[in-house]
């Protein structure tokens, strides 16, 4: 318990990429305190409920923007802020841990609702650091890898999908969940493969992001793949995508106008298109 | 079913803002043909499983990338891609249709899975374009707003909270779920003021995302706020997050550095710092 605590209040930054990730969160994902048998009711803990919404920490009922009477166009000042990082400053040296301490929940109870193939969902008892309880409703899934294959004319690859949610079809850069036990790196390589038929020879990590952090603790690496080596497509087993090929350039415009809306896909074309 | 059927076949791409969304999505988010006293087996599908892995559109046992013996170095060509899109070519005027068909999955059946207060779970069966069946498992949930909240310095206020999804503290732009009914841009201005006591005279919407299209229906509006106004921050109900400010590209540092992780937040950042 004390190494998980050690974990927690570890907040100064670091760069996470996928070779870490494993350490960084695999290892802290699950808190031991799991309690199966226990039984929740629906109300159990009504009285105590606060803070449920989902990045909305701060429940202010009888405040409304209305009732705001600041003073007009000042800058927020060091008493009224946290942390200040200035421009220059390390952030790593700027960080003091103390006013995080107040953040940090204690999971208590784990009740597993529903296990799927693709995730499953926890409903979570925590305390928080008044001494009130709440619930957090989880998403547990295994994450996934994410490519922008760009070939030498800054060509990019990207596939057309049908996505049950939204009953709309998407464009999105070829992307998959990882296989048990996959490293990301791997997650990528074969995705790329199964779903354009392109092996690349240059693989460079650009970001690990949590699509939604505040109900899902699912993780997508995008990766830069370049030195791009073609295959045929197997006719048989595409027909549930349409690969795409379009210039890098009029994917980031269809990023800038709504055309392109899935996140991880807005994130590796906005990264590419620093890069070149 | 008709009208279902059009919308389902207007693949072009179309700008999306927050005031469009709900038509564009609330609309066609559910097809009705609804079973709630459908009992589902454990392997009802089992023969029929096919396609179930987010993003893992084909699925080739078989086929390994040491198997692959593609020509090297050789651009994907017209007759090996469903859609080309050339530079200077309006991308609208591109996109046939008809490779797009075989994408599509009809809803047969819903099995309300979880029903909690963040976000409720379904699993769906639905018949594929080649006549096999599938599960699709989602989590429908009311969709957010966030803002990139930026002063006339170019300092931005972020937040750093507690997720228990990865029992660890992130540094995320402010943000929150939908109440019922409520619009995006409210949304955004009500989080906004919640969590760091700014109002904004000047707002603009950036992109709507989908977090995670594979899974959930989620939707998050991104705005930029400007024309700041400070308030008291509330000490007693802002226990639960820390504010922090910092200058717009050191956070544009941290996302490329990866210590800011959380997708809405990178992509609110990367689109900002085009704009500065």
């Amino acid at each position: 318990m004390d190494g998980e605590k050690d974990k927690q209040f570890d907040l100064r930054p670091a760069r996470v990429n996928a070779a870490e990730q494993a350490d960084r969160f695999g290892s802290i994902k699950r808190v031991d305190t799991v309690d199966d048998n226990h039984d929740y009711e629906d109300d159990h803990f009504q009285d105590q409920d606060i803070n449920l919404s989902e990045g909305h920490i701060r429940d202010l009922p009888g405040e409304s923007i209305n009732d705001f009477s600041g003073p007009k166009n000042e800058e927020m000042s060091r008493d009224q802020v946290d942390f200040i990082y200035s421009p220059g400053e390390p952030i790593e040296d700027t960080v003091p841990q103390d006013p995080d301490l107040k953040l940090v929940e204690n999971l208590m109870e784990t009740d597993i609702k529903f296990v799927g193939r693709i995730f499953s969902v926890e409903l979570d008892k925590v305390l928080l650091s008044d001494g009130r309880h709440s619930r957090r409703e989880i998403v547990r899934h295994p994450g996934g890898a994410c490519v922008v294959a760009m070939d030498s004319n800054q060509y990019i690859y990207m596939v057309r999908q049908y996505r049950l949610a939204f009953n709309r079809i998407t464009l999105e850069l070829p992307a998959g969940k990882l296989d048990t036990c996959e490293d990301p790196l791997s997650c990528a390589k074969r995705e790329l493969f199964e779903e354009t038929g392109i092996v690349a020879a240059d693989w460079r990590e650009l970001v690990t992001v949590m699509p939604s952090p505040g109900y899902t603790d699912e993780l997508i690496s995008i990766y830069l793949a370049e030195d791009l080596t073609r295959g045929e497509k197997n006719s048989d087993d595409g027909e549930f995508v349409s690969l795409v090929k379009l210039p890098l350039h009029e994917a980031m415009k269809m990023v800038l106008d709504g055309n392109i809306m899935d996140a991880k896909t807005c994130i590796g074309i906005l990264l590419a298109a620093r890069l070149t």
